[in-house]
């Protein structure tokens, strides 16, 4: 393909996969996507590391990182240290959570209750100064306007910043901050999503964007749902210049994700998955489970913190939780969760990456053929 | 176009357009798509005098009927009257709508408060014999499996029967009862609708149909958001037959929308809507406002009553509130709503409904240019 975003980024197919997993991102870049690296899990060290490998593996081949940074978060300002914050959790809620794994037959009283989120956003200039010792080719935030360094450094760098935007009012403020690429990000993608469905979101956000007084024509990735090519070229077909992907990759051979979790999401229909913010404070799909149900929107459930106030909570426990389903504890499998979007449905087989790139490119090229064919005499 | 179901239907474009207006139904038919009236509000005698309007208006040119017939409604079975329906509509919560309309100014006790639903699933049978009078060329079922006269029904006359489905068991489901066309209808539709949205759930039934033991290769027409060619084009790229559109025509010139609504509609942007219970017992999609507000799943909000409970006693008051408001009533201003998928922030202006078949088959064209020129090197 020799659209021009393939020209803008170096690549022969416009698929961005987004992954914690830098097997999975050097693979998509090697087969002629665009793999990106979720930075935020990371510490500084960490992530160079990683980097390092990733360069070593892709010699010269485009890739990128992303970072979350929140633009609202509990203590935004404050410059809280880690205990500080621990401070604003309710005590009932280790209570709450105590009686939730005791009616799952789990007690990890024993261990760490709180850990510092990944999503405090207080780690993100310093990863970003890591990153931009490798030769990056993408900067993205998936959560809200980038901050100021990042769009700072992509001036000064000449590296393309992306944002992950849920919503046309936001796509503007992104264009108007500077952005070069926009991520338009359904209410079917896995992790932190908005309400409109891709379908939707798509032509909305490109009209909005076309709409900017003086605005620059910035280039619209789709995400939500994308697991296949046929969705992708359907994207296309709405106007997008390619697609952002993340599910797929988790039931890939390479991915980090839990044994147990890989099997609840093959198992899993579209209809598995729920917008729940009861992991990070925000709200963001992942797959329906015994701890999703404890948390708002499921009737009855308890309101969950403000990010990052719930991730320090859940995360650790989760972690925990999937080491005991990984061993066979059937109250830890009935909790186990992990970020998915409804694609989820879709993806009931595990493969290489590099498999997946390939399906991807022969069922866009198929799915392009039976949208042509419909025009035929 | 030249496809399997343009031949099946004797259609140039496969554009079905869902409408309660005879006017659209008409011109939909007349510029090359598929009309289909919304037969279920209508007396057996009214909707034979529009589907003879339709006939006189088409001149043998192919339409359809849909009628509602739950599968599921309190009192299925029972044979029961009006007033023992009623009586099953618990006396606080007439209490409930009267503080909400008091707060917004509003009087109606000199009204009638309740009245029989058109979804109680009765008067199916009737409106589908007067329908089989004219040379309706589809019959469709928009809420579950079809009763069995329907599909007996088409298997005597040989007109085809479609069902609605908003997840791949149900489509599986249909397709084992015996329909003919199954319209996948995503979570951004307006009406009644389920959690998948359009971009899975087509690939998500194709792929379920087809791995049904010795199933029939029924077609699947997307539905779920789209009010524009270029969603339509996405949809066939996915592997639909073709689109079911619905809310695309309620901002039509011939449209029967409530004035006041159709400006609602043509300001609001796809976060305007919400999938509330509120208006008929189930789910189903419609612009947000304070009605809305008053029913969970808002926050604080009551529990609707199942179907045709709630909409005995929400549609009357619902049709008060939409003259009220066309008076410039403010307190119904707030309150007013009507069924409307996420769509509704593409639609924003009004126009006849053969301009909006023509606009269609021009944007189709030119997305399906747009996804085959990708593949140019």
């Amino acid at each position: 393909m020799k659209t021009e975003i393939c020209d803008q980024f170096g690549i022969e197919f416009p698929l961005f996969a987004f992954s914690h997993c830098r097997d999975v991102v050097a693979a998509v870049t090697n087969a002629g996507g665009f793999g990106v690296l979720g930075g935020t899990a990371f510490r500084p060290d960490q992530l160079d590391q990683e980097l390092s490998w990733i360069d070593e593996q892709v010699k010269g081949k485009p890739y990128g990182v992303d970072i979350i940074v929140p633009a609202k978060f509990e203590g935004k300002g404050e410059n809280l240290s880690f205990g500080q914050l621990a401070d604003r959790i309710p005590d009932d809620l280790r209570g709450f959570i105590d009686e939730l794994l005791a009616t799952h037959d789990i007690d990890i009283s024993d261990q760490p209750r709180m850990a510092p989120s990944s999503l405090s956003g207080d780690t993100g200039k310093s990863l970003l100064d890591v990153a931009l010792n490798h030769p990056i080719k993408l900067m993205a935030n998936a959560l809200g306007v980038p901050p100021d360094y990042m769009i700072e450094a992509g001036k000064q760098t000449g590296i393309p910043v992306a944002a992950l935007v849920g919503a046309k009012e936001h796509a503007v403020k992104q264009v108007n901050a500077g952005v070069d690429l926009i991520v338009a990000q359904g209410t079917e993608a896995g992790g932190h999503c908005g309400e409109v469905t891709t379908l939707v979101l798509i032509p909305e956000v490109l009209e909005a964007i076309a709409a900017v007084p003086g605005g620059r024509q910035v280039p619209v990735l789709a995400a939500g749902g994308i697991v296949t090519g046929r969705q992708m070229a359907a994207s296309v077909a709405l106007g997008a210049a390619g697609a952002w992907t993340g599910s797929v990759w988790l039931t890939t051979e390479e991915a980090e994700t839990a044994p147990y979790t890989v099997q609840k999401m093959l198992a899993a229909t579209s209809r598995d998955t729920v917008r729940s913010a009861g992991r990070t404070g925000k709200p963001s799909r992942q797959l329906v489970s015994d701890w999703t149900d404890a948390w708002q929107p499921h009737p009855g459930g308890r309101e969950p913190l403000p990010l990052p106030l719930q991730n320090m909570i859940a995360e650790p426990v989760l972690r925990r939780i999937d080491k005991l389903a990984e061993g066979g504890h059937p109250g830890a499998q009935a909790l186990a969760t992990y970020f998915v979007g409804q694609g989820v449905g879709l993806m009931n087989k595990v493969k290489p990456a590099r498999e997946v790139v390939l399906e991807f490119i022969e069922d866009y090229l198929a799915a392009a053929e039976r949208l042509g064919r419909s025009l035929e005499d």
